[in-house]
This record gives structure tokens, C-alpha cells and sequence, in this order.
């Protein structure tokens, strides 16, 4: 599958990286490829600016920090980003008070809905926001399956990111329902990064027991 | 040990009962007795006014409604609530948009930090606030051993409260910190209200694998 990765950061990096090694034709779309090139970490994927990145791929994947994700979009704007199945990973953590960090948007709203808002013809699926990037890829690192969670509006892009989190590794993904669900999946940060504090670690994920 | 249940909707029965069960000394606080005893849901178990319940108890148990909750507690005032142990399963959902219900306190506060600002001597500990009443007090009836949390100020008053969790059968309870770390577990109750949704039965709860 043709899947375009907007961000470099560590969330961006692994999945690409493991997109890559599954098979699927990956490009990592940046601000400014030149620049990203010239960084001592940049990845050995292709690069593109974020348009051309996009305009090919049938899945975006949106690994950006969660303040600057709407901005990144817009590079590539509503009408390329139209019909696409766009796989929102981003939470929308605010570190300007320090750790732990607040969001800037909840309970009534959710990035994953400002996300659908700006680009409407976009299919938004949020995922993967609710555990670490190595075990977004690699759950089986963990000694037992574990749960991730999906919300969106379109029942087949939701099939398309159910079947890539089950090529990753997830025999647990949850349907939660609409967008708007993703204000459920994105109040889930704070509780997160205080048992990272608690646990002395990053790799523990939620398995909802039934 | 002498445990005064505040609060006679599910919760507050099932604790309480529960305690009971399990040999505990226990009485249940309500606003009204002779009101509670007249109901044809009355509890059999000892009824008493709010300061009565309070006045002998070592712990306190608020399995009152989130909305409700400092009041209930005024009732006793925060001179007979000094050095006690405070369970606060409470959250502070509000129902008045419909649903789901959105918190009334989040993100930079929480109902359990409320809670020990208006009782600055009460050892207030946040737990089972997580998970259906159910499940609070008999956690063998899932298939597998889940997760529960504490957060309090005071070690001694998590060590009891972490004692009468294992006695309801809790297996993994994690200490997250401070009372602040409520904020946390209030906000899963977003996406534990859209699990119920999805997953059509509140018979489940979180385990943190790791």
C-alpha cells in the first residue's frame, strides 16, 4: 500500500520503519526536505514535501506533535488530502505549563474532530495514541496482547486501519465508534504518562478485559 | 474495621455490602435515615445521619454522586473527617448536556483534589473510580486479574485503602502518586463510557500490561 508519514519525530520514524519492513511503499513528507536530509538522524526513507508526499498515497499517517498537526495538513491542503484514509495519531498535549503536560482540547472536542473539521473529505481514523511508539508497531513486545482503539466516521477507512494495526501485531482493536469517540481515546494521555511515571517506564499498554 | 459508606445508590450498596460480606464493621450514611429506611430499596444494613456514620468510622467511604459529593461530606464537616481515611470512588460526571456526560473538573484539578482541599485533614485516597460497581468488590467475576489505582498524599491511608482492595480480590494496584494524579483516572471515564457503548456491557475493566 502507498502510504504517506508526516513527521520525523520518534512516532513518525517508527512507524515508518515498520511500514517499510512490512512491505508497503513508504514516503516520509516533510516541511523542508533539504533540511531533513542534511539532519545527522535523517531516515534512510524516501523523503518528499509534504504535497507530493501525500499526493500519491492512499493512507496519511499523521505522526506530527499534536500542536502543529493541523498546519502540517494544510501543507497538503483539503482537496489532496480529499477521499484519503488519514490515520491521526497526534494528541493535542500542551507542555507550556511543564510535565506533566495538559490538553488543549477535550470532553467537548477532540483533535481527531478538528482534524475531520479542517479537512471534511478526509476519512480520519484515530489510533495509536494511547501507548508508545515501539509498541504501536511491535505490541508483541509485550508479554500478552493488549488493546488499541479506533474512531472514526468511515466504516472502510476503519477497516484499513484495523488491517494495518493487525499486520503490526494488535489481536485487540476496539471500535469505539465516531470521531467524536476519539475525545474517550485522547483523556487516556494523562492517566498514561502518570503510570509511566509510577511504572518507571514507557512499555505498558491497556488490555480491556471482558 | 469500622467503615461508614456514604451514599445509597449502587455504588454505596454494593461497597457496602461487600465490606460486610467480608466482616467489616459497617454502617451507611445518608442525608436521612428515616427517609432511606422508608424506601422499598432500603439497604438492611445499619442506617445512620451522615455525622453519626462518620463519627466512629476509621474509614469513610464517599460512594456518593460526584455532584454531590462536598456536600455530603459538609455534613460531617471537616473536624470529624480530620485524620480519617477518605475513599473517594466519586466522579464528577455531568449529565446536564445528556449523554455521554462530561467532566465537571478536569485536566488542572480533580473531585479528589477538591475533596481534600475543602477536608485539608481528611487522608483522602481516589480509587475504584475506574470500573463498574460490580467489578469494584469482586473483581475474580472477569477471566483474568485487571488493574485498580490510588492516588492520595498519604502513604499509611493508601497502604489501608490497597489492603481492603485486596480483600475485594484486587491483584494489581498501582500507586500513581499524589492525590493530583486523579486527574488521570477521572479522565478514563471518557473512554470507559464509550467502551460500555461499544462493548455493550460495563462488565469490564483496564489491566495495565507490562
Amino acid at each position: 500500500m502507498k502510504i504517506a508519514v508526516l513527521g520525523t519525530g520518534m512516532v513518525g520514524r517508527t512507524i515508518a520503519g515498520r511500514l517499510d519492513e512490512l512491505g508497503h511503499e513508504v514516503v516520509i513528507g516533510t516541511r523542508d526536505p533539504e533540511a531533513t536530509r542534511a539532519r545527522d538522524d535523517a531516515p534512510t526513507l524516501p523523503l518528499a514535501a509534504v504535497p507530493d508526499a501525500v499526493a500519491d498515497a492512499e493512507v496519511v499517517v499523521n505522526a506530527t506533535n499534536g500542536t502543529a498537526s493541523i498546519a502540517m495538513l494544510s501543507l497538503a491542503g483539503a482537496e489532496l488530502l480529499a477521499g484519503k484514509v488519514l490515520l491521526d495519531i497526534a494528541n493535542p498535549l500542551d507542555f507550556s505549563n511543564g510535565f506533566p503536560p495538559t490538553l488543549l482540547v477535550k470532553d467537548t472536542d477532540s483533535l481527531g474532530e478538528q482534524v475531520q473539521r479542517a479537512f471534511p473529505d478526509a476519512r480520519v481514523v484515530k489510533s495509536l495514541n494511547t501507548l508508545t511508539a515501539d509498541l504501536m508497531v511491535r505490541p508483541d513486545l509485550l508479554p500478552e496482547g493488549t488493546s488499541v482503539f479506533v474512531s472514526g466516521d468511515d466504516a472502510s477507512a476503519k477497516a484499513t486501519v484495523t488491517a494495518l494495526l493487525e499486520e503490526f501485531g494488535h489481536t485487540d482493536v476496539i471500535d469505539l465508534g465516531d470521531i467524536t469517540t476519539a475525545r474517550g481515546t485522547e483523556m487516556m494521555l494523562p492517566v498514561w504518562l502518570r503510570l509511566m511515571g509510577a511504572l518507571g517506564t514507557a512499555n505498558f499498554n491497556f488490555k480491556i478485559v471482558r
